[in-house]
């Protein structure tokens, strides 16, 4: 079975626990405008107004245009396909009509990023095709069951990931020789790009920012491009923070290196305390990281962890999931602020993953981690296999 | 000038043009939901709700999240860059105020899908954000002013596509050697995307489905995937349609060959006449393509040629727009066929970039050919070295 018709069979089963009749992907040059319900369950692109119809009584029908047809019928998703040259109306009302759902669900969510692939342009067209039919008044959002679908990771999925951050984690090691004095933030951030072409992947984010190389004090923090004027000294923390893409699915994890000052042999106290700061905050938030508590929830924790030892409070979520996107859907481990919306009151379920990522600011540069997990019945699984120190160069 | 701040100019004097007080960008996590106001005028990826704004009396101000402010001032095409932490409905009302246009054009079309980046849901939170001022009855479509941004190729974008054209005719060259018999359309397929990794280039639309390689009368014509089963026999047409990416700008162009048949010398009478009915229909089009006609009227005159000499007509515009999409936006050069909303019946500008493409089955196989070209005042210039035969093997 092929990820796409695993996650297409988990979206029939949500038509159920979410009490929808029907999930409707309508989407159009895919390349272009990606859309969440054709990257989970569907997997071919299209070019054509296409609409993609789950209903809950099992049925699933693609209708698309004449030269998408071969792609989609590709992925073996859809049983029945229908095709059309000059427009979709007329199919697309005749296979609604033979199902008369009650609600008809459709991808967008003001919270979920992920959960929000139509656009206001194909919302009207949409609007406009449906015009005097019942089914105008129908259109609801299929948000909710977007996020479960997103966020709920499959078997298949899961080890996606996880091969995502081996990978990752066989870079961080190569790494470790560039960590030198001299070489410029640019420098590591190319050898960097230079393995994941070396693999053939694209990076978990935009690639002119992955990964974020920061160098001493004077780097800037977040989500910056690596100065080529910022040279590796001594006495500079190095943070890396970086993902892949591979077979569609990302990692994210972020490391630190320490290079000595001549006749250092132990790590400065400061960067000690900040660091071990850094790693009971992400132990505690994962202690906490449970199915059903709320993602705010877990936040605070690790947030508490920081404030409490007397550090400025990170101005970011300690969590957001990780899939096919780097920041993917669902629940996200993040304060009630407004830019999150509804996200952080969302619950935690099993099979989420999650990263957990915090760091402080020391005089000698950014001290941050990032690690990844998978929520199980009982707790978590560590996905990526934990720093417990700063490397030493 | 980076192209960024090229587009960036060529928007503020657009807004004149449009009658519109301030253009907005609203956008968040835009490597998974790209938008074309951030791809075209601003150029770095951001990840909180972001607010960009172009005014007409020139002002430009970007509010985005602490950690996207040191990307967006990388780019140099915003003077002023306002950040916050928890959310951006005071700065966003703020700026606004101080504004006070009487319209905000927001990036949605029906139409034209490269100028719909506004999600529903992004849409929805704006209106939240707005609530009790005056501006959410002031949102308005940008559309018009996107599809002009669009379309309207700057000497830097033209430059690109060029460049883009040349390769891909340097890639078609190479690809005369490996048309031999025996082999399957999918190793001309792994042909061809070894030569795109080579040069460390994406393919101009899906990259499963791009490059496009038909051999013989029995492979599907359309998006597909080449066949591993089809194998190049003599006597086939072989016809291949690929396009790369290269700084951000497509090429797409068709080409075709024909494997002889033991004593064969010259092209069969049967082929000979499809190629010449086909290139007709490209030389004719490309005479009706001039500034201020419409679309569709382009599209007619190729239709026609095609129909005139008794052969089925294409199911597909006879032309695209060609930029930063493959399928790009603006005018199309296609029927007015309900799918095509009101594109076809935009008029084409000096500066527009279109495919020219069309083909005819015969009983060897697809007969396709697609060049690239550019609207000038008096006419057309083809970027790519026309097809004039089909190259015998």
């Amino acid at each position: 079975m092929t990820i796409y018709q695993e996650k297409s069979d988990q979206a029939a089963a949500l038509l159920h626990e979410f009490d929808l009749d029907c999930w409707l992907t309508f989407a159009r040059e895919t390349v272009v405008s990606p859309d969440p319900g054709v990257e989970l369950a569907i997997g071919s692109n299209v070019t054509w107004p296409s609409a993609f119809i789950y209903a809950r009584n099992g049925q699933r029908v693609a209708i698309v245009g004449r030269y998408d047809a071969p792609g989609v019928e590709a992925y073996g998703v859809f049983p029945r396909i229908v095709s059309y040259d000059a427009g979709i109306r007329e199919a697309l009302i005749a296979e609604l009509t033979a199902l008369n759902p009650r609600q008809i669900g459709l991808n967008y969510s003001k919270d979920d990023k992920t959960s929000d692939g139509l656009t206001v342009g194909m919302h009207l067209m949409l609007q406009d095709l449906l015009r005097g039919t019942p089914f105008v008044e129908r259109l609801v959002s299929a948000g909710p069951l977007l996020s479960a679908l997103r966020s709920r990771k499959t078997a298949g999925e899961i080890a996606r990931i996880r091969a995502a951050i081996n990978t990752t984690e066989d870079i961080v090691d190569l790494v470790d020789r560039e960590i030198r004095i001299g070489r410029s933030e640019k420098d590591i951030g190319d050898f960097i790009h230079g393995e994941f072409q070396r693999r053939g992947l694209p990076a978990a984010w935009a690639w002119d920012g992955c990964p974020i190389v920061n160098s001493g004090p004077n780097s800037a923090v977040g989500h910056g491009v690596p100065s080529e004027h910022i040279k590796i000294e001594a006495g500079h923390i190095v943070h890396i923070d970086l993902g892949v893409q591979q077979d569609g699915y990302c990692s994210d994890i972020q490391r630190l290196w320490y290079v000595r000052k001549p006749g250092e042999t132990e790590m400065p106290a400061e960067l000690q305390r900040a660091f071990d700061t850094v790693r009971l905050a992400i132990r505690e938030g994962a202690k906490a990281l449970r199915p059903g508590t709320k993602g705010y929830e877990v936040d605070a924790v690790a947030r508490d962890v920081i404030i409490d030892a007397g550090y400025d409070e990170y101005m970011h979520a300690f969590g957001h999931g990780l899939g096919k996107a780097c920041h993917d859907g669902g629940p996200l481990l993040g304060p009630r602020w407004e830019r999150y919306g509804s996200t952080p009151d969302m619950k935690v379920e099993v099979g989420n993953i999650y990263t957990l990522e915090l760091g402080v600011i020391t005089s000698a540069g950014y001290i941050g981690l990032e690690e990844d997990v998978l929520v199980t019945e009982n707790g978590v699984e560590f996905l990526s296999k934990e720093q417990t120190s700063i490397r030493m160069i």
